[in-house]
């Protein structure tokens, strides 16, 4: 059976471990800091590799940024990630195969081959973090376009309020109902909302509102809170609605640390009766933190 | 070579014809009108396959209207046809196969094996009339979803401006950029603009302008049918930016009775100017009218 060495590469940290082809982890996964240059960080990869290359059949990197056709760099410049990162030939870092696969991507890889959408040959999984990402699975293969960078779903234009995006175009998908736009919308509310006269952060500049207290605001039933983290739920709702209508799939799988706080019987319901397709299901994901990972090794098995 | 008995179904007129396994015409397109009621269409529909049955290895359709996964009825109501048309099983009308499949699909695919798009494995059809239609191709399939419904695009809500669309939700792709959307801009322009008020249709009620109308006036140079086909086609632009954001396709091709008013090369600047991926064609289609026939013939040759 085909070992693989997974590495998912991060913003703020590095993930890895050895997986088979199953999507069975044969080492303990290892978490370190991601390096602020390029050079330590390729430096990084290449003693990771270089002590695992002996027992492994390939690399799988599950990155951040819009990855080629072929499989080899990132084709985009990634805020998240060291200047330059997009001049790495993956292929250089190790004498045997290495893959590179967007992270939203595999994650949504994972679900269909090992987690909440297996057996289902249309489905997506939406990754809510700081942004949003996308993989959608088509007829059971994944939807890379003719360059690689298929799935930008978090710039899909929706119907908004007018809000400028991080990319500073109007009404993107991500700039509502990423973790980023729920502090946003919280701080927008707080200005023009009664109920933040009495919620318990009603001391607190605007701006400085965190997507976590307006989760924890639920908690205690904070009337600003709810009405916040509502408006919230009806953003992610409009693009899925989109994304629902376009791909007829069997499953939306909610993905990243922002999945969590989400009914997801509720955003089924309310999906199912604004659709024109057929009814959707609405997962968890299962695939866990380890997604990036387990994907990418999944697909660079199928690969070489 | 098989030989494809293909009839266009749509809510005006029935085209016929038969076509061979290469797209093909062995006989003369014929035209008629389409019955009002669902047993005359269905007594039409067996007339004319009654007339060709011994000649041909397969009957196709093309139509209006979301086609189940199997390819043998028409799954939702299409206000188009007769009532009842959901109910007629297909398979009935003949002795030999009969598929059936939604006509924007149609249209994609014969774009994608006969005309515009030929050769290349992601490609969009999006089809621009009285409605919207999308047929995706992707990795050189048809996307059609878990339920045969995919690629209702017509239906994604978009930025726009809060109008309420036919099938009265806000902000449908549609309810601007459709034919019907335009003579909807062009009624709000009027109220609303000052260009109105020197246009050669300051006379005409505001509600009672055509999308013909502001067709002729870009041709007299009208200021205000400049400003509303503008509009018009920012709308358009908006949501075909979010399918090529999200599918990365070699090509866009605009297909239907508003296609042709269209500044393919301007559209396509425009898109390439926003998008996050990479670059995009964007085409005339080149089909034609009979783009429905010759894409079902053709996916029913490669069924049966």
């Amino acid at each position: 059976m085909k070992k693989i060495l997974a590495i998912d590469a991060g913003g703020t940290k590095i993930l890895y471990a050895v997986i088979n082809e199953k999507g069975e982890f044969l080492t303990k996964p290892q978490k370190t800091e991601t390096p602020k240059d390029i050079t330590s960080l390729a430096n990084l990869f290449k003693e990771i590799i270089s002590k695992h290359e002996k027992d492994i059949d390939m690399t799988a990197f599950a990155t951040a940024g819009a990855v080629n056709i072929t499989n080899t760099r990132v084709d985009s410049s990634t805020p998240n990630m060291p200047e330059g990162y997009n001049s790495l030939d993956f292929s250089t870092l190790s004498s045997k195969p290495v893959f590179v696969e967007n992270d939203a991507n595999a994650a949504a890889w994972a679900e269909y081959k090992t987690g909440a959408a297996q057996g289902e040959q249309n489905t997506i999984t939406i990754t809510i973090g700081t942004g949003i990402g996308g993989g959608f699975i088509v007829d059971g293969k994944l939807l890379r376009g003719k360059s690689g960078r298929g799935g930008e779903v978090g710039s899909m234009k929706i119907q908004g309020r007018g809000r400028i995006c991080t990319c500073r175009r109007k009404d993107c998908f991500e700039g509502y109902a990423s973790g980023t736009g729920l502090k946003k919308t919280a701080e927008e509310s707080a200005l023009n909302d009664t109920a933040f006269k009495t919620s318990i952060y009603k001391s607190k500049e605007p701006h400085n509102i965190t997507t976590y207290d307006i989760i924890d605001g639920l908690k205690v039933n904070d009337e600003y809170s709810k009405k916040v983290f509502d408006i919230w739920k009806n953003d992610l709702i409009t693009g899925l609605i989109n994304i629902v209508n376009i791909f007829d799939p069997e499953s939306i799988i909610i993905s990243g640390g922002m999945g969590k706080f989400i009914d997801i019987k509720e955003i089924e319901d309310k999906i199912n009766a604004e659709t024109v397709v057929s009814k959707v299901k609405v997962k968890q994901a299962e695939a866990g933190n380890y997604a990036g990972m387990i994907g990418a090794a999944l697909l660079a098995a199928e690969k070489y």
